[in-house]
């Protein structure tokens, strides 16, 4: 017989009765039921109920197990009992009656348990890593990951693609993060960086003539801590395409994700119907550029009802150049308490508050329109407004006015909120789509042009259009939205030099920092570069919605904390001596 | 139709005679006959003849081309005369009669060819390696590196094995070779290193209960140049198995790694037998840990034959402790000649020489043997060293003698050149054995007792055996070799605290440096740890050995060169002022 096991602890059914068995595992959870000891015995693949009494000769050793000792037992499959028989464990049929147990590796006193489902603060979790994984959400969720990869891969090989492996020890490649550094030892005073992603090297890819690339590719920022990101690195699925267009990656990559989900969306529909949507459309739909579709409303522009009318604070901003009124419709939102909490909403969004009209039964009968706007616009502007809204008895609308840029993203907030509140969105599906145009250039703060987004993304109309505004020039540049969250961004590549230069040139780069930044890429591109383009998709994020996960940290096998220390390994540590002489380096005391 | 091809320039035959078709590729090559321009057009697939006459409304763009551009064409598809059919090409049945042309992607005048078979230096190669990986033998090595890692992955998730993923920014994790460091922002004056492999990580995810991991893993070593490796990283698949020993590693991997090779051979024979040789077998017949078993060439231990001999220098030697003999036999290596070019090739490995005998037909008719050594042990040894060896006429048998480690490296180097010499392996064949039973703890320079391989292997015997001789204990260690290289190396795990710190104590290491080393591991020990071993195949290698390279550099898509610089990419580089200040570091003048 094998040294440890014969069966893993989820093989035996009742087929196996009276055989003779070797099982090792995890000591789980021990009971005494009076004078018999049952062991619920764990491995990775399941559970298996072991037992003696006093005449087995395990007896002795079973009584002094502790939690998560590992053990060997040797025995026999015994029937259990009808009335014990547990149909919700594939081993719940039998029971091994142990005649030999052997402690493999032995338990401390647990810092936290593996059995039972309390909560532990993080700190524990991650410095006891190796215990937290073996409990059975976070196990069930690590493996996802890995199967949520391994089809991604499988399905991406199955569309033609190839996996190329770029480098992690390389130049520092400034795409709007920190670089991690790397100094060389052989190379004293110089620095490698770890790749924020492997943009240059997949274009480059493309120019060396490979076609179709993907990579489950390792990206590395030096960030500042937030919840829902890791301080250190990511993962994503990077995709890159020669001579294609915009939709041509969409019909690439959709069979892919929407097959992910579908496979490991337990059950929950997912939609089919993409639609693209212009970057304009969806601040003003849905304020947002990564819309949850799942929420039915749409904004609407309602500027042309307040223009000169009795509501001052709208008629008096729309005389200002660039100033809309948008509505949130809110179906079945039609009462003074809802307009209330929606306005103290709008107050901790830092709104002076949200204007608003619901509509109610009136005392006659009929429908009558509520709230000081209605009021002050009168009845034929508000019913010109609930019209064009589509609403009716017991729904409301809100409004917001002013520069759409400055309200938007609070407007979509207040969306989110209203359809949460309504329980208008049925939660459980997925619903994806592609947001496109995105504008190359925006305004700084301080009223400089810059890329809005990806500076290596192709402008619309190519050299022609960057001769004009730049606020204007739209880029192929486009993202998919997922349920409120951006799961993939990427663009058509810019691969013609002179139209590169002329857009960094717009967004104050001069050539030379063009060159030196990203000279490789721009090099390679006089050598025979073909159209091209793809996009990158986040791993951790797929992963986390289809978990249903709102910690990054439950979808990674050995995280970070949020001060990007490892508490298991101990990381970052102090340098030897040694080291820091064949790097010539000297770490500055503190500022 | 599409924007840039209706067909890849591999797509097209006989059947698509007539069809109007849209191409985009490089241009690999013009030709001009006196009128007609002929244009190789490639792309990632395939190549497709095109060509224009005067005709031709492209003829006047066609002209103009120069080599790797990228350009459109649209077309119609010809039959090519009968005398000019190309069977070597799918598409050598016809040819495309181009009507409209459009570069898509002007090229300069080229620093390397694409066309023909030129070497060119491997730093103008790096340096534009995107030009260099359009040639087809590269293109075709990449190509095959990513089929053999997706065919090893498959294979490794068929057995029942899972992919996860391990930190990269980590602690410093000290396998006998130098870290990367990368300083921490966040913590400034620490340093996280990058992993030399994902040893801890890969038992810890065994302590964690997932039973049987896998990854293709990137490993991170700051190494002194070389020409068969990179400077920087390597990739490996990393396996690690819970509840195992020796044997089911052996057999849950040899099927996985004979599979790749049967898969990607290329038709070599894949031998099926892989012996199971213990280490001091192998130093003895091979002289080597990782035996060419190409090679018929056994050698054996012969002392007795020249013990009180008339052989002086060797019958002396055996006076002293631990001395031998080993013979060489060298089956058709029967002529004075080849015995001096043999004495030759010791003289260069800085030996004094070789002793030989060899076999030939005498003046009589009869056997004779012949050389120096024959001469002084008399034909009656002679006789007995030729039947115990099995040699006749024709053979010959070179012989050392000495402390079998002083000798043994130089031994297995003339067995693989008189292999190699004598033509006496079938080149063209793979073949395997694993290595077993290395000792634990080998005898430093100094005299000093430290593990001659991997210091957490569990020794043989247990916690008894480190209680005797350390040079006697043998740790359940073990290597694949392949044709003369090792592919793999493992080990079933020391998983017991107790047993590890011993083994530590024994090279010298006291319990706080163990703690201190690897402190997350042994951490982890305390909690319910489970029997578990693995291996690590190295990956380069692999692909090296299926593509017949020699040189790392041909199986990488975009390697350091062996100065650890990216020609391509320009790293490492200065840092700028700014990062250096965020790191709170400061370079030192060189040394």
């Amino acid at each position: 017989m094998h040294a440890y096991r014969s069966h893993t602890c989820a093989d035996l059914t009742a087929a196996n009765a009276g055989d003779t068995v070797r099982l090792s595992g995890w000591v789980h959870r021990v009971r005494d039921h009076g004078g018999v000891l049952f062991v619920d015995l764990r491995d990775h693949y399941g559970m298996t109920q072991v037992l003696a009494d006093s005449d087995s000769p395990a007896f002795a050793a079973m009584e002094k197990l502790r939690a998560e000792t590992v053990i060997r037992i040797d025995g026999r499959v015994k029937l259990r009992d009808a009335s014990l028989v547990n149909p919700k464990l594939p081993t719940g049929e039998i029971e091994v009656y142990a005649t030999d147990l052997e402690v493999l590796g032995p338990a401390d006193e647990l810092p936290l348990p593996v059995f039972g489902d309390q909560d532990y603060p993080e700190e524990t979790r991650l410095a006891y890593r190796f215990i937290d994984l073996r409990r059975e959400s976070l196990h069930q969720n690590i493996m996802l990951r890995s199967q949520v990869i391994r089809s991604l891969r499988n399905r991406m090989w199955d569309t033609g693609f190839t996996e190329f492996q770029t480098p992690i020890i390389t130049a520092s490649s400034p795409e709007g993060a920190r670089d991690f550094l790397v100094p060389s030892r052989l190379h004293p005073g110089k620095f490698y960086a770890l790749p924020q992603a492997p943009q240059q090297f997949k274009q480059l890819i493309m120019v060396a003539g490979f076609d179709r690339y993907f990579q489950i590719a390792p990206c590395f920022r030096d960030e500042d801590p937030r919840a829902d990101r890791s301080p250190t690195d990511f993962y994503q699925l990077d995709v890159e395409m020669s001579f294609v267009e915009q939709e041509d990656v969409f019909n690439a990559i959709q069979p892919v994700i929407q097959g992910v989900f579908e496979e490991f969306g337990n059950g929950r529909p997912v939609d089919a119907d993409w639609p693209r949507i212009p970057y304009a459309e969806a601040m003003l739909k849905y304020g947002s550029d990564k819309p949850d579709l799942r929420n039915p409303i749409e904004m609407q522009v309602v500027s042309d009802h307040f223009r000169g009318s009795g509501f001052a604070i709208f008629a008096k901003l729309l005389e200002q150049d660039g100033t809309e009124v948008r509505a949130i419709p809110a179906p079945t939102g039609g009462s003074r308490k809802f307009a209330d909490r929606m306005n103290a909403f709008a107050q901790r969004e830092g709104l002076p508050g949200m204007g608003y009209i619901f509509w109610r039964k009136g005392d006659d009968g009929t429908t009558e329109a509520a709230g000081p706007i209605a009021k002050n616009i009168g009845p034929e502007r508000t019913e010109a407004i609930r019209q064009q809204l589509g609403l009716g008895e017991g729904d409301a609308a809100f409004f917001l006015g002013g520069k759409p840029e400055q309200f938007e993203a609070v407007a979509g907030r207040a969306r989110n909120e209203i359809g949460r509140e309504l329980g208008l969105a049925d939660e459980n599906q997925f619903k994806f789509a592609w947001i496109v145009d995105f504008p190359m250039y925006e305004k700084t703060d301080e009223g400089k042009i810059d890329f809005s987004h990806n500076p290596f993304s192709m402008p619309q109309g190519g050299l022609d259009a960057l001769s004009g505004d730049p606020l204007a020039v739209k880029g192929y540049q486009y993202d998919l939205a997922c349920n409120g969250y951006e799961l993939i961004s990427g663009a058509i590549r810019n691969h013609k030099p002179e139209i590169m230069f002329k857009a960094f040139e717009l967004a104050g780069y001069p050539a030379s920092e063009v060159e030196k930044r990203f000279g490789g890429m721009v090099k390679a591109f006089r050598y025979g570069a073909p159209p091209h383009g793809g996009c990158a998709a986040g791993i951790d994020r797929i992963v986390m919605l289809l978990a249903d996960e709102q910690n990054i940290r439950e979808v990674i096998m050995f995280p970070m904390n949020q001060r990007a220390e490892d508490l298991m390994m101990g990381a970052p540590s102090e340098p030897t001596n040694e080291q820091m002489r064949e790097l010539r380096l000297r770490a500055l005391p503190k500022e």
